[in-house]
């Protein structure tokens, strides 16, 4: 590669700058960025964040510059390297659980340590006993053991009842013979596995005198504690390229009769007597909700983060291409110069991209915020509510890359709150990856370049669409709890909460029919997404009870009923949030005001999107309809979009944390693409012979100069 | 990384074996699968792959058990050798142009080659006087020149008519000065550019005195035809990675004061007079609808075929998985027991997921296919009586990356093709990509690994929805194509085509209403979607030249016209293709029940998916979309599912094509993935130090074992 000339470093863009352009749009709006973001996350979360920042960036380590070019294999030593040292940081500065999570998304990508410091050590904790967490829980926690949580295995996906690893018991020398009968037994997926962890937790059937008892949690060390070389019986390794993730480890295992001690057997719930060689029993079979719930409530309240830095990223960008391409568009055309008027669309889509496809994402990241920390909310004030009468958590049965989903009964008050996070979970969720690729479209072809930021985002995520309950497979979980609320309801022994409200005052009006006046009264906006969950619950009864059909004709019906309740859930909150007094001392009307159009903006352009269940449950008309689309959405594009640069500014991103070119907050987005395709790339570092007559492929390799350093 | 242990390779998979159940699977259905793949590609075509195919599996080089893992720099070395090879190869054998692209299609990767042998070579060709054959074009056929096409810049995508870079005619010398004034100006995205070319038809705004010309084509050289450094005033090199294409070099290219001989601008429809220092005007300012219209008519006859390969993959995956899963399920579930119907509902999820989800996708493979094939036969057809009145192509205005779409006037038979072309060229490569991530979805975790093939197949493909004529932008020449139609119709000046009937039957019934049995027949399934697309097109109208609403404003309607007007199109292509007579010689009776079958599908489907176009135009009613999906399409998808196998079959994808673990055609999926994690992996190759207080990364280093063997 030769060096940049002087004359190319003398280069602009063509004016306007970009910075120019961003600062003339900020100006555009009166929001006050910070007030916005200190209400969204508080004061306090965002100095964590500043004070993390500053010493991340001091770390020659979590330098991102070469995070695009790598390839698998350096992408995981760079990635080790970083675990290594933001544990060193973490005992150094005496980081606090959320220190350590806020600096992990800072870095943005899943670490080798990512299954150690969160499965293995939640399992050890909730399922050791006091003996086993000092000989277990304790080394794990000073990084002397490194493990991780292995359950999911080659030929069995999330059912846990199918796992064909086995564990049987050893009544001669009191052990545990752990087995991988078939191919289809490896382990796999197992997060922090391939190549880091010296110990995992094992889910193997357990079987005591030829009997089976079903799956349970074996401590197994699997790599020498000096060497890291894999012990005898145990083959280990990592599962290969994915999609994305590729930074993490996620790995396989097979055990061949693999012996372990009695006390690696997990035994806090259910043990084999060492004694009597019988099992016994779990002191607590239920598995309560709570744990569950919280985890998908963390994945709402993210996903609107997620979706956040695709949206900023899209936002920040349209903002400095838009009025770039402007100078080009003639004042008028005329429809006849077929050229002109090709440029004069070119100019229209840019709009149309962002005001139709961005805007209403932009709505919906926030609406997934507030619907996220109302369910953290209601969580909470439940958890404190039920602590002394319910059984403490079992276990977090769930696992990178494929999670199981496991019901028990539990209170009927906590059971709506699982139900519902359920739902938003798949919705949540699948709205943020959808969300992130159409972000990606929208920036036209440098939307493909990894420098956007927004594609290895999209691939790192996906897989949250599948862990912690696969989106699929929740909403009939949802579907299940509406209609036995329904049939409750029906039957008149009903819990009182708001699903069996909405029903209640369904099948009071159902004869009189609906008057929602959406488009003037936002409470009647809600109230027709309510009425339309309502209809689909009982209709899917119907389906159901009355005319018999099977479930598995059902799946579509439960898919589309759980995705219109998660719907009406998401718009109750967002105007639940907004509905609050503490609203008026924290933000001035302006931003009040801006955050109810999002707010309609996301409500409207669903019930547009949804238009013929809308129409056929006759929760509103034809032309109400008709009018939203042409009317109000049109308008509250138009209204919102001057504030649009500023309402993503208040997601509070740092650059370092975007790594991207065309979501720079300073608008300098052709300098920086230029800068990382000329200075940063390695494949520039290579001179080749391009004849195909000659054997030779590469004249000059210069390559090695661009490596990471580390 | 330790060598297999013996004990690991006795390991089956837990019984049954995927190839017995594959091998049971295609037993049940009594389609002929050669048959049916002559029929689809004819004899001649599927010889054709065999033969090449043969030659190239014999090559080292062509080898694909590194693709996955190798990073960016390495995946290019090997792309750089393969298109050597290939070339060299094409020479030995004397493939002709459709032998050389079947080699290309088998090894799906686009390689450094990729630009220079289409879009240079057809510049050249088509724009280069004789004169300039003899200097450029034929030691570019000779692969002394290696070229590429530099359109796109970085502040530009598809807006021609912005370019920044200028070429200034100096008549002092005689020459013109090429040159980038900005930034901006940076040509970017170009295919082949980045390390490989040694020339590049470069497009730059003529000036003359002072004066702007527009965007014309130059050849300029860019490096040393030895050293293939770049020449001085030439600033090139690779735009770094990208979501997927990274086996290409995308380049950018700044040029400072670069000066070209008088030669080297394309003179073939304009030039610069060298004695009177004058513009000499096109011969043929006009550009053909013809080139564009046959690389668009590729483009949906690919993307069946594109579509088709991750269809091939998911249905083979399912059919192992989900018998294997079927093993677990008990014959009954009660819906008490929550975990046994648990597994019960994992066990319906996958048929629910194939069913629901990928035989509609396999019916649009055919649907894309069949209309592709119709459209190149239109195309030939209209081709043959044109040619003598027609001026012959200009130049094809297309670029990887971001195509411009440049319109003219032309004949009103080929407008009808062209603008057809537009739409179908959106909504089959929309349908493909969107296609391959269901597909890849629907085989839950496993989809996420790279070894399932269609991750990396997905991301390739993605720029196609972008050049050619981005797929939005192309919906508004359909749309306005259609308005014309329209307003030709009530004025009753219109040509006599397909588009003009429909429109005329559409008014002539208009006060009757519609009564289209879509579920009895299937003409009267087609008369609906034209039904459909006239409604939407009169609606259209309605709102453009009565209630003169902007074409902003319009945007969204136009995006929704195209599809419905593209989907007719294809609904119709498929059903015209079925009455043929000429089936009943080729195919047996069983085998074209199956693809009416298809055909039903996948207009029902679109239908149902569509529902609230459907009946708010009137074209069926609300009850008929009710009984469509849960009468016909679920009765449809029970029918076809028996044959789903053959019928991916029939496809005729080589094993070594597909690489894919998921895919294999003989089942064995686990065994598979295992080996590629367990053999084939560079990472395993890394023993590491797993402790966060050590600074050691790596305790051994063998990942050059892996290596791809150059």
């Amino acid at each position: 590669m030769s060096p940049t000339p002087q004359w190319v470093k003398d280069l602009k863009p063509a004016p306007p700058q970009g910075t120019e352009l961003l600062s003339a749009e900020r100006d555009k709006s009166k929001i006050s960025v910070e007030q916005l973001s200190n209400f969204l996350f508080t004061k306090e979360v965002l100095e964590r964040q500043d004070r993390v920042l500053e010493i991340l960036q001091k770390e020659k380590v979590f330098d991102k510059s070469q995070n695009y070019f790598d390839g698998r294999v350096d992408k995981f030593k760079t990635a080790l390297a970083r675990a290594k040292r933001l544990r060193q940081l973490q005992v150094q500065h005496k980081w606090d659980r959320d220190d350590y999570i806020t600096a992990n998304d800072l870095i943005s990508e899943p670490g080798p340590y990512g299954l150690h410091a969160s499965m293995y050590l939640t399992t050890l904790e909730g399922q050791g006993t006091p003996e086993q967490h000092k000989k277990f829980l304790e080394p794990a926690q000073n990084y002397k053991h490194i493990g991780c949580y292995a359950q999911t295995e080659l030929g069995h996906g999330s059912n846990v009842r199918g796992l064909e690893t086995t564990a049987t018991w050893n009544p001669q020398d009191k052990t545990f013979i752990l087995h991988s009968p078939q191919l289809t037994a490896s382990k796999w997926w197992i997060g922090s596995l391939g190549r880091t962890a010296n110990h995992a937790v094992v889910m193997a059937q357990l079987i005591i005198d030829g009997k089976p008892y079903g799956p349970h949690p074996f401590v197994c060390q699997i790599r020498d504690m000096k060497t890291h070389e894999p012990l005898e019986g145990v083959h280990v390794g990592d599962i290969g390229p994915k999609f994305g993730y590729n930074t993490m480890d996620n790995g396989f295992l097979l055990l061949n009769k693999l012996k372990i001690p009695h006390i690696n057997m997990l035994a806090k719930f259910s043990r084999v007597d060492p004694e009597t060689n019988k099992y016994v029993k779990p002191s607590s079979p239920s598995l309560i909700y709570g744990t569950l719930t919280w985890v998908r409530s963390t994945i709402v309240l993210q996903s609107g983060g997620v979706l956040a830095r695709g949206v900023t990223i899209a936002t920040r960008y349209a903002a400095v291409r838009r009025q770039f391409q402007d100078r080009d568009a003639p004042s008028d055309a005329n429809g006849e110069n077929q050229v002109l008027n090709y440029t004069m669309v070119q100019f229209r889509l840019a709009n149309a991209d962002f005001d139709d496809i961005v805007l209403p994402l932009l709505a919906a990241t926030f609406a997934l915020h507030f619907t996220g920390k109302a369910m953290m909310g209601l969580y909470q004030e439940n958890q404190k509510t039920m602590n002394a009468n319910t059984a403490k958590t079992a276990k977090v049965s769930s696992n990178r890359g494929a999670g199981p989903e496991e019901i028990s009964s539990g209170s009927d008050l906590l059971a709506d709150l699982h139900a519902t996070s359920c739902g938003l979970k798949a919705l949540g969720s699948t709205t943020a990856a959808e969300g992130l690729e159409v972000c990606r479209r929208a920036m036209g072809g440098h939307g493909y370049s990894s420098f956007s930021g927004v594609g290895s985002w999209y691939a790192d995520y996906l897989p949250t669409t599948t862990w912690e309950g696969d989106n699929y497979m929740l909403t009939q979980q949802v579907a299940r709890y509406l209609l036995k609320s329904a049939r409750g309801v029906l039957q008149g022994n009903a819990p009182n909460n708001d699903t069996t409200k909405i029903f209640t005052i369904f099948l009071q009006k159902q004869d009189m029919g609906a008057a929602h006046d959406v488009l003037g009264s936002d409470s009647d906006l809600v109230a027709a997404f309510a009425w339309r969950t309502s209809f689909l619950t009982f209709e899917a009864l119907k389906h159901r009870d009355v005319e018999k059909n099977s479930w598995n004709s059902l799946l579509v019906d439960f898919w589309r009923l759980s995705t219109a309740h998660s719907q009406y859930l998401v718009v109750k909150n967002f105007y639940d949030a907004l509905q609050n007094e503490s609203l008026r001392y924290e933000l001035d009307p302006a931003t009040i005001d801006v955050l109810h159009k999002l707010f309609r903006l996301y409500a409207l352009n669903t019930l547009e999107k949804e238009a013929s269940e809308f129409y056929s449950s006759a929760a509103v008309t034809v032309r109400q309809i008709q009018l939203a689309r042409t009317k109000s959405v049109m308008k509250l594009l138009e209204e919102i979009r001057p504030h649009a640069l500023k309402l993503v500014d208040a997601w509070h991103f740092p650059d370092w944390q975007l790594d991207s070119s065309l979501g720079r907050k300073d608008g300098k987005v052709y300098e920086d693409m230029f800068y990382r395709a000329s200075e940063l790339n390695p494949l520039n570092g290579l001179t080749i012979d391009p004849y195909p007559d000659s054997d030779v492929l590469v004249k000059r390799d210069e390559t090695a100069k661009f490596k990471s350093k580390l």
